[in-house]
C-alpha cells in the first residue's frame, strides 16, 4: 500500500472520521484509523462500535492530489496520525506500509515510522440492505436535531431514552426525546420515498449518532437515509455515517401534551434566555438549582437565590400575559435550553398550575404540537 | 457608599485587578474584591497576598459615566460580581451597599443583591516610600520578559528560583531565570533616574508577578516601576501592581554561560521550531522525553522514538555548521520554548560537548551575553 495525497484533504476527512472515535473505548483496534487504498480511492474509517464513520476520497478528483501506487489497508492510532499529518511541513504527504505493518509517512525532509495494526483486524462496516432511500433536507434536519437532542438523558439505565425517537410516515418525520423531566417534540414534512407505501418507521437513533452527523454534514447537499432492522446509515457528501439504533419501544408521549394552560405569557425568547442566564449565575450556587417565576396582575418576576452570595430578582418584559396568578419553580438550565431552540422567536408559554409540566410553542403556531417543548416544574417548600 | 458607572468601563478595569485573584487561597476576604468610592473616583483592587493590583476610575474622565452619591468601601465576591455584571442587560450599572454590607446591583430591571464584606476587613496595599522610580519601556520590558521567563522554576522548594532576577545599574538592566535545566538571559539598556547614582538595584520579582504585569499593560505608556526593601511597584496607565519580593541571594550565574564550542550549527528560529514539535509529538509518549540531535559532516538530523508508537527523523537545514561530530539528546519543550524566544531570527546553536549544556545566541549578536538561552542536555546510554 503506497500513496500520496494532497495534506489539507486527507487531514479533512480524517478529522470527519475521528469524530467516531472514542478514547475510552476497549477494544484496541478501535483506537486506530482504517486506512484502505483501491484502485478508486482511499476509505478512511473510525469507529466506536455504535458509530462508525466512512470518508471516501475519490482518486478521480483532481482536487485531491491522490496518486496510488498500490491498494491494501492498515489501520493506524488514531490520535498520533492526527497529530502528524497536521504537524507536516509540506502541502503533499506520502504514505508507504513498509515492513510488519510499519507505516512510513513522509513530508519534504520529515519522515515518520508508526507501528500499524493489520487492516483484517478491523471490524466490517455493517451491510445496509434497505429497501427505501429517504432524502432529508440537511437545513431542516438539523434543525429538527438540535431542537430535540436537548432533552436526549445521558443516563444510560434506560438506554431507549439516550436517543431520539422518530416516527417517519404520511408525509411527516416526527422527532421526540425525553429526559422524564423535559420533552421536545419536533415534526417536519418529509417527502416519502415512493416504495415506502404507507409504512411507518418507527425507530431510535443514539442522540450522540445525530450530534456527529449534524457536525460532519453541510448545507449544499442533502441526506440521505437507509435503515435496516437495527442499523441507520445517513450519507452526506463522501460520508457515510453507520449508527447502531436502540433496541426497545418508545413509550407514547402524546398524552403528556396538556391541550389547556390557566395561565398563558407570550415572551421574546431570546429575552428571556438573558434573564434566565442573569437567575442561574445564583442558582447554580445553591443545592437545588431552582429559579422561579411569579406571576401576578401586576408584574410578572423572574428570581433565585442562593444564601451564600445573595439573590436576584427581575420583572420580565412579556408580549402578553393571561390567566391566573401563578408561582412556579424549575430548572433554570432546561428553560434556558428549550427558548434557546427556538432563537429570534417569540414563544407563548402555557402553565397548568405550580406543579404540572408546563410547554413552550412557537407564537405563531399554538393550535398543534409541531413544535413543543415540555419542562417539569420543581416542587418547593414555597411553590 | 453609591454610584453608576459605564459597565464596560467596570468590566474592564474589574478583569484586570481579577488577576491578582487565586482561587486557591485560603483568606477568605481575599477571594473578594474591594471596592472604595473616593470623591476622586473609583478604586478596585484585587490581591493573593503576594501580588496586588489596584484600578483607579477617574470620576473626572468624561468616558467613565462615573456618578458618585455617596462615598464608601466594600468587599464583594469576585467571581460572582464578574459573572454578573458581564450579564447585566444595560450599558450602564448601578452599586449602592444598602444594609449591612448587603450590596445592590442593578442595571435595567435586573437586581442583584449580594452578601459583601466589610471593607475594613481588607488588607491595607503596602506603602510604597522608594527613593527612585525606573521608567521602563514597555515594549523592550515585555520582550525581556518574555524571554526570561520560561526558565523560571514551577517548584516551590527553592523559591528563588521562582523569580527573574533582575539587576539594575550603570545604565542597564540584567534580567536572568534558571531553573537549574536551563539559564535565560537578557541584557537591556536603561535609562538611570539621576538620583540613582551608583546605586546597582538587585531584586528578586515573582514570576508569576511580572507575568501578570506584561498581560495587563499595553504598548502606548512606558512603566514605572519603584522599589522598597521587600516589595516593588510598577504602574502603567491607571493601574498599580504591587509585588512581594522574594527573599535571599541569586547564585552568580555568569560562570555558567560557556564562551568556546566545540560544535557551532546555525539555524532559521522558526524553522527548528517546526521540526522540533514534529519530533515531540512521539517524544512525549516515552517516559523520557527526548530528542536527539546528531551533528555529522553529512548531514544534521533531528530524531526521536516511542517504543509503542514508532519513530520520527528529520534533516535539519542550516545556515552554517562548524566544528566537530555530535550526537547529544536533550527535552525538545526546552529547546521548543527557547528557540521561540527568538521569534523569526536566526539562531546561532554552540555545542562544547555531549553531556555539557548548549547556547543560543542571536546570529547577530554572538560576540556577547545580552541575550542567550543556556539548556543542559540529557545523558542517554546511547549518548
Amino acid at each position: 500500500m503506497k500513496f500520496s495525497i494532497n495534506r489539507s484533504v486527507f487531514i479533512h476527512n480524517l478529522t470527519d472520521v475521528q469524530r467516531a472515535i472514542s478514547s475510552r473505548t476497549t477494544i484496541p483496534v478501535l483506537t486506530g484509523v482504517k486506512i484502505s487504498v483501491k484502485e478508486e480511492g482511499l476509505y478512511l474509517t473510525g469507529s466506536d462500535a455504535t458509530i462508525s464513520i466512512e470518508a471516501f476520497i475519490d482518486a478521480k478528483d483532481d482536487d485531491n492530489k491522490l496518486k496510488i501506487e498500490s491498494t491494501g489497508d492498515i489501520v493506524l492510532p488514531s490520535r498520533f496520525l492526527g497529530e502528524i499529518v497536521k504537524k507536516l511541513p509540506s502541502d503533499m504527504m506520502n504514505l508507504e506500509v513498509v515492513d510488519n505493518f510499519q507505516t512510513e509517512i513522509t513530508s519534504d525532509r520529515a519522515s515518520f515510522t508508526l507501528n500499524g495494526i493489520n487492516g483484517s483486524e478491523y471490524p466490517r462496516l455493517p451491510e445496509i440492505d434497505a429497501k427505501q432511500t429517504y432524502i432529508l433536507p440537511t437545513d431542516t434536519f438539523k434543525q429538527v436535531v438540535n431542537q430535540t437532542i436537548i432533552s436526549v438523558s445521558n443516563q444510560e439505565i434506560r438506554p431507549i431514552f439516550t436517543g431520539i425517537h422518530f416516527e417517519i410516515g404520511n408525509g411527516e418525520l416526527k422527532a421526540v426525546a425525553t429526559d422524564s423531566h423535559r420533552l421536545s417534540q419536533r415534526i417536519m414534512p418529509l417527502t416519502m420515498p415512493e416504495s415506502a407505501g404507507d409504512t411507518v418507521l418507527d425507530i431510535n437513533i443514539p442522540g450522540r449518532s445525530l450530534q456527529e452527523l449534524i457536525r460532519i454534514v453541510d448545507s449544499n447537499e442533502d441526506i440521505e437515509m437507509m435503515v435496516t432492522d437495527n442499523q441507520v446509515l445517513f450519507k452526506a457528501r463522501n460520508i457515510y455515517l453507520y449508527s447502531r439504533l436502540l433496541e426497545g419501544n418508545y413509550p407514547n408521549t402524546d398524552r403528556l401534551l396538556p391541550n389547556d394552560h390557566a395561565t398563558i405569557i407570550e415572551v421574546s425568547a431570546s429575552e428571556l434566555v438573558n434573564a434566565v442566564e442573569r437567575a442561574l449565575i445564583l442558582s447554580h450556587e445553591g443545592k437545588n438549582n431552582v429559579v422561579r417565576l411569579n406571576i401576578s396582575d401586576q408584574d410578572i418576576i423572574l428570581s433565585s437565590q442562593s444564601a451564600e452570595v445573595g439573590n436576584v430578582e427581575e420583572e420580565i418584559n412579556v408580549v402578553k400575559a393571561e390567566g391566573e396568578a401563578l408561582e412556579i419553580s424549575f430548572n433554570p438550565d432546561y428553560l434556558r435550553e428549550a427558548l434557546k431552540s427556538f432563537g429570534q422567536q417569540n414563544v407563548q408559554i402555557g402553565f397548568q398550575s405550580s406543579s404540572h409540566p408546563f410547554t413552550l410553542l412557537p407564537s405563531d403556531q399554538t393550535d398543534n404540537f409541531n413544535f413543543v417543548q415540555l419542562i417539569t416544574p420543581i416542587r418547593t417548600p414555597r411553590g
